[in-house]
């Protein structure tokens, strides 16, 4: 098949093999997928991982031992859990450490022709649900993985840093539970792109103020989390969203005096991604697209993927 | 009044001006002062402070418009808020933007003859508590302040990373409520003081394994937080119980990844302090007194709390 494959660089491959699913297993073929900045990262070393790339897509089931599944459009939870271990029987396979994750851990991801995941992770995509917005499933529900990790009463001072993808999905899927919602920027044109739902937009700057309840970091530099700390009121949250590293100088010191929370989180259940997409058909999804490209021209997605005013670019499948 | 004095370096002095009380304060003749780590730092540059050290004190009410004060023996919280900003009027005195500090923040501290605080800061010793035990009321509220923080279930695997003062006293705290509580540290004999109510004792070592829902990081030390953060389970917490700056590199990408939570703990609540001390009266804290020293041998007393075997050490006041 053709597949976009990470060695030591980045090409498009014609005769990349095409496994059969193991029983339990679908064969999806891929018709959309995502570039996420995680893609970019592991291309600089991030987690050493080798082989097909992408973790983001809507697909169709071609082959699985199960008939029910084969011709079903569906989106896939990107964990593979191992099932066995006390992670996995506390529901927490997200955190399994034996893990694969698609595009990522051990396991070919999804810029090819074909991607392989478990049936019981394939969400079926209903049918008043494009493929446009399919594909972004997995960062909706990164985002949406805040409501589940946090506890809102929707009056709370909220600030997100960073008008990159998954800042704005996260300033998007707050602004639904809470009223005052900030997303600060450095992209004018990314900032309009965010305008929904009552989420303010603000140019970075410094004069915000240690006002905020919840401060997102999702610039994932160091200069985000020092302003992150910065804007926190005393007992605020801060919310790590980025799964790039920001490793760095961080002055704990100030998470003590104020005695700030830092709360990790990663990735978030598919179903809740899907229920925020169903119930807000408004959340203006398709503005993030910025392009779209063939596979063969994978190498060029890449390169504007990673230019400054880029949000989010898509690979067709042939 | 006699005092112990910073300004570039750490003198007793004979004739240090004694104020008198503002309305609705308290003018306080010292009788126990302890040394605390913080003090140590002070003295290295943090928080720029200049003047009397000292912030853990047990003394008595020598001067006072109220006269129902005068002749009480009281321990004192050490933060004086504004009273006036939002801070304070949302009950968060200690994290107020415009307080002071009792030989921390602009406002001499304890180790002296005499010490002032707002009445509203004093809380009555109880007779059965004794000057040796009252004098660690605040490091004891610090440590119950992770009560307040962290809803716990009492079955959580929990470990407290640092045998010095404030770690023991967290450990014992915690062992009030929870019944899996290890401490870890690199003096034997430290952790024999710490012996008390099922407190499970190790010596420093990484075969611990990630397993604990909640890790407290006692020892200040950057090697302290990267050891929390390998030893913490997939969603757990790490409290940050160290005011003592931990300036350095942390791997934030292991707190996203693995959705760890980072909190910040600093004071706590005389009146938790004091409960946890009459509910606990075989809570062992003389045990954490190493020496005991004359104000005026105050160098001597900071060279023997220095010294890496040392946990408690007092001066006694004139």
């Amino acid at each position: 098949m053709r597949a976009a494959v990470f060695i030591d660089e980045l090409e498009f491959i014609r005769d990349h093999p095409v496994s059969e699913p193991l029983p339990g297993w679908a064969r999806i073929k891929v018709i959309l997928a995502g570039i996420c900045k995680t893609d970019m990262e592991i291309m600089k070393g991030y987690k050493g991982f080798k082989g097909v790339l992408g973790h983001e897509f809507v697909g169709v089931v071609e082959r699985c031992d199960d008939p029910a599944w084969i011709g079903k459009r569906v989106a896939g939870e990107i964990n593979v859990a191992c099932g066995d271990c006390r992670w996995c029987a506390q529901g927490l396979g997200r955190h399994c450490a034996k893990r694969k994750t698609l595009g990522m851990i051990n396991h070919d991801g999804c810029m090819a022709e074909y991607c392989l995941l478990p049936v019981e992770n394939l969400l079926i995509v209903p049918e008043d649900i494009p493929n446009e917005r399919a594909v972004l499933l997995e960062p909706l529900s990164a985002a949406c993985e805040i409501l589940e990790q946090l506890p809102l009463y929707g009056d709370e001072r909220i600030v997100v840093l960073g008008d990159g993808r998954i800042g704005i999905l996260c300033a998007w899927v707050l602004s639904t539970v809470c009223s005052d919602v900030t997303l600060v920027g450095r992209h004018p044109e990314k900032l309009d792109v965010a305008a929904w739902h009552g989420v303010k937009r603000c140019l970075w700057t410094d004069a915000i103020g240690r006002d905020a309840y919840i401060v997102v970091e999702a610039t994932g530099s160091g200069q985000g989390m020092a302003t992150a700390i910065s804007l926190c009121r005393p007992r605020g949250k801060i919310v790590l969203k980025s799964t790039v590293a920001i490793q760095g100088e961080v002055d704990l010191a100030q998470v003590v005096i104020h005695e700030l929370t830092i709360l990790g989180s990663r990735c978030g259940r598919f179903a809740d991604g899907l229920a925020m997409m169903r119930k807000y058909p408004d959340m203006p999804l398709a503005r993030m697209i910025t392009a779209r490209y063939p596979l063969a021209e994978v190498q060029a997605a890449f390169a504007r993927a990673g230019q400054s005013d880029a949000l989010k670019v898509l690979l067709e499948m042939p």
